[in-house]
This record gives C-alpha cells, structure tokens and sequence, in this order.
C-alpha cells in the first residue's frame, strides 16, 4: 500500500496524490502529524492538560482529543461556536472523547484560553496550548515542523520513482502545513513550487502568516538564519475560497462529487475540494507539464457531513 | 506509513492490525480487493457491464459503483431493500456515482438477478454478475484469490519484522475473505489459525460456505486436489453475531466507541466492531499468548451511519 501514486492526469500534468487522510489514526490528516509534534513538546515540557482550538468542524480538535484519550492526557476543547443546521461528525467525535468542551464566539477566543489555562492550573494541571500563547502565538516553529519532517517522504518517494515534482499543492488554512514545506524546500535548496490553495483567508492575510511561521521556525527552531520568502515569493491563492471558511457553491460540490465517484478519493468541500479545485484551475492557467503533487491533507468526516446535508436536505 | 501495525496488548497477546480500511480508493476495505479480482475477470471475458448484489448498506455495492465508473463501464446495483430510519451512506454513494439502481426484497433477489442479465442483453451488454450464475454460484474461485493474495503481504509483514502471528481474526460474512486466507495458509503449509467471526450466520451455514468457496478455489482456481478442511475444523464462530445482520447491542457499540477514542480507530457495529469483540473474548477464553493479527475489513462509511443515527435519535 503505498501512500503517494498517480491519480490521474489533468490536461499536459500527471497528477500524483499523498493521502495524508489515511494516516491510520484518528481519520489522519495533516492535523494528525500537527498534533502528534505538539504532544511531544507538551511531553518535552512536563505539561500535563492537553488545550486546543478551532472550529466545531475542526480536524485539529478532533486529533487532539483523541490523541489526548489514547494517551490518558487530560484535555480541553474549546470549540468556536458553529451555526450549521447539523452537528459536525468532528464536534460529535470530539463530545465521545470525552474532553472537557468549552464554546466561545470568534472574537472571545484570547479571553476563553486564558481562562481555560487559569482553570487548569487552579485543577492541580500544568496546561499546554497547542498554539503557544492566549493569542495563538509561540508556538510555530514547533508545528511548521511536521511539514518539514513530511517533505523527506515526499523526497523518498521521488528518489525511489525517479519522479521529480515541479509544483506542491495543498489546501492552505492557518498556513502551518505549506510554512513547513516550504522550510524544507528552501533548507534543501530544491526549486519545488509549493502552491497554497487559500480555504479561508485572504492573500495578504495568508501570505504574513507563513512568512510569520517560517521566521519563528528558522529562528527558534533551526537556528538559522535562512531567508524567508518576501510576500510576493509566496504562492498563496485566495481565488477558490467561496466566500470564506466552510463556504461552497455548485461547481466545488460538483468537483468533489465527481471526485468520488470517478476516482474514488472523498475530497469535502471545505478543504481539500478547494485546493483540488485551484490546482485543476492552475495547471490550465499556467499550462503546467510534468508531474505535479497533490497532497490530500484529510478531513473525512467533513466529507460525511456534506454527504449528511445532501440526504437531510 | 505501514499499513500493518502493533496496536494493543489484550492480555498476554500483542494484538497487530492490518489496516485494509485504508486501501486508497473508494473508502478501502476487503471488498476493494475483491471487486478488483472480479473487474479483472469481467475485462478477461469479454464483458461490459458489472451487476452487483447486496444490502443497502452494502460496501461491495458502493465499490463496485465507483470502480465501474472510474473505469467507465456500465454498472447495475441490486439492493436488497432496507427497513432502516435512514438512508446508509453507502446507499446514498452508489446514487451518486450514477449506477443503475434496482431494489428487491430478500426472497426474489434470484429473479432481479435473472431480470437484470436479461435486460442488459436487451441493451446490447454482456453483462457480469459478480457472484456468477443467479444463485449466486460459480465465481468463488475468482473472489477468494483477492484474499489468497492478500496473505502475502501478511508472509511480507511477517519475514520483514520476525513476528510470527499464531492467529489472524477478521469479521466473517459470506466467508470468501476468510476462505482466500485459509486457502493460502494451506497452500503455503502454515499453522496458522484463522479465525472467522461471524457478522451474521450460524457456525453451520458459515462453515459450509466456506468449505465449498474453498472447494471451488481449489478446483477451478488452483487445479489442485489440497484437502478442504472438515467443517468441524473451521473457526466461525457465531456467537458474537447480537441477534443478525445489522444488529447491535450497547455492549457493542460501547466497545466501537471505546476503540476510537482511545486508539483512534473506528470500527462499525456491523462488521470490524463484531470481529473485534469475538477476538477479544477469544483472547481471554483461551489464554492466546503471543502476536495476534486483526484485519481491518474496512466499511467507513458504515461507522458515520452509526454515528449519524446517534446524533438524529
């Protein structure tokens, strides 16, 4: 069972695919090796309560609670609070953990951590925030790692194949996955196009956040003083977002339905389909030959609540 | 990313898995690798359309859906007709991928089978029914190789890591995956013990299906005159089965639960999550010391109907 391998080819481009979301814990994804790093600073550390954030659709919520359980780690979930019709399988699957659950509206997030950290060391704890600080700061370099440990399979794959992939595509949220790519890309010196599809954020917003990543993790992490990309070196695309985080329209619905029942692979319409559907977009535009990765990041049961909202609906 | 993989101690034994739920198309499972077994003999004969049987919450009917139409060949679905609340996702998948639908009730699936040979040759096709005739006969041989196959990876697994497994446990239905496991073991002159937990069927229905699978793979599969087994040397053992096809109790689906939470890994109540209780009482019954295989028959979208019906009750 290999886990990278030809999909399919898209005009003059072969398409080749790395399924992080079979990553055989917790539906996978690339949360799952984001989370994996965080547990072990947190162990590192001596911390001793597990803190994590993110949306009720969160995959990173739904790791980090199940990574916590498994370990028999105490955990709080702060949840940002949704306003779908359904539950997502990732809320549902986070509430069976049983983590400690706490909601906050978007803009209470700080105030909500710091609370929950105040709370977990008056319970006799030594709290750990997966993003460092109450305002999500401190802790990149140790997340960009992951990506950067990733890219070295990705490198095994090429020097076992004799495939050589000119472009990297991947769908692109907080940015953490494409900052540790592109680390790796540079630290190797290849000339890789690593190519964030935006799912949420705007360009501008997308591309301070990786080069803010990628100074923490050359900075704290490397020690080095490698350069990071000037904002405009960075490939970030804000073209596919449909309107923001969670947003879909007919043709990406489409795109992910057709993805399943032609090729198999369940892409949801929140990640994934984005990025997949930038990339088809991109290899048009730019006329893109050669062979070109996909990296399918997860998010299964995401792919479950859409299927969910179809039959309901 | 090993597809096989130390997982948990039960007792004295060291529990392994074989994750085949991760196979990377269509959600994965044993019934991807016998589909593609019966596609290759469809496309050996000279056929063109693919039929196919099974409940509404079939895995085989959802693979075989989507490999007709990744592969572009015309595909009709039998479905035994369903008395559940809601719709399975399976059920809703092979909608989606365009096949042709047709329901029956458990007692006429003969009939449907015949009706829909018939009319495929009205459409000018020369239809494939995955079991073979419409008694469901004369296709074994061609199915159990799928698992006669698979046993190799697990003689790679073992020659890689020096582990010796004693016992390989997996969830039984029809028994043609169980059947290509011990056909093999046979053939290569192991002692190992497979062990059949069954999802549905009596020890003595379970067992006489596997005898004539076995039967039919060795005569028209193999050419060989290797001695089948005496049902009484079968290992299916009925008593995990909660009442029938479909049917679960709390101590069940607290056990599926348990395993996701704590393991990260979902089984289903119909399938994995039978074969894991069978195992587990097994273990301790008979005091199995040593490595002990559990495959992963996969069923995914089977563990978010059960999920879903949670959330909807």
């Amino acid at each position: 069972m290999e886990d990278t391998y030809f999909l399919m080819k898209i005009k003059d481009a072969s398409i080749y695919i790395k399924r992080d979301d079979l990553l055989p814990f917790s539906f996978g994804g690339n949360k799952l090796r984001i989370v994996t790093k965080a547990f072990e600073d947190m162990e590192r550390r001596g911390c001793d309560e597990f803190i994590s954030y993110g949306s009720e659709s969160s995959n990173l919520n739904r790791v980090a609670a199940h990574m916590a359980r498994s370990r028999g780690v105490a955990c709080t979930v702060i949840f940002k609070k949704g306003r779908g019709a359904h539950e997502p399988y990732n809320e549902l699957l986070v509430k069976e953990s049983g983590a400690r659950i706490v909601y906050c509206e978007g803009s209470e997030v700080r105030a909500a951590v710091e609370e929950e950290l105040r709370r977990s060391v008056r319970d006799g704890h030594r709290p750990y925030y997966i993003y460092g600080d109450s305002n999500g700061r401190g802790n990149e370099a140790c997340l960009v790692e992951a990506y950067v440990e990733a890219y070295e399979e990705i490198r095994d794959f090429e020097a076992k194949s004799g495939i050589s992939f000119s472009h990297i595509f991947l769908a692109s949220g907080t940015g953490i996955t494409q900052s540790g790519l592109m680390a790796a890309s540079i630290l190797h010196g290849d000339d890789k196009k690593i190519c964030g599809i935006s799912v949420a954020r705007s360009r501008d917003r997308g591309r301070e956040a990786i080069r803010e990543n990628m100074s923490s993790y050359m900075r704290d992490g490397r020690k080095t003083e490698v350069k990071v990309p000037a904002a405009s070196e960075i490939f970030f695309d804000d073209r596919f977002v449909k309107g923001g985080y969670g947003c879909a329209d007919q043709e990406l619905s489409e795109l992910c339905r057709q993805m399943m029942k032609g090729y198999g692979l369940p892409l949801d319409t929140t990640y994934t389909g984005k990025a997949f559907l930038g990339m088809r977009n991109i290899i048009e535009e730019e006329h893109i030959k050669g062979s070109v990765l996909f990296i399918h990041t997860g998010g299964l049961p995401g792919v479950f609540d859409a299927a969910r909202d179809i039959m309901l609906s």
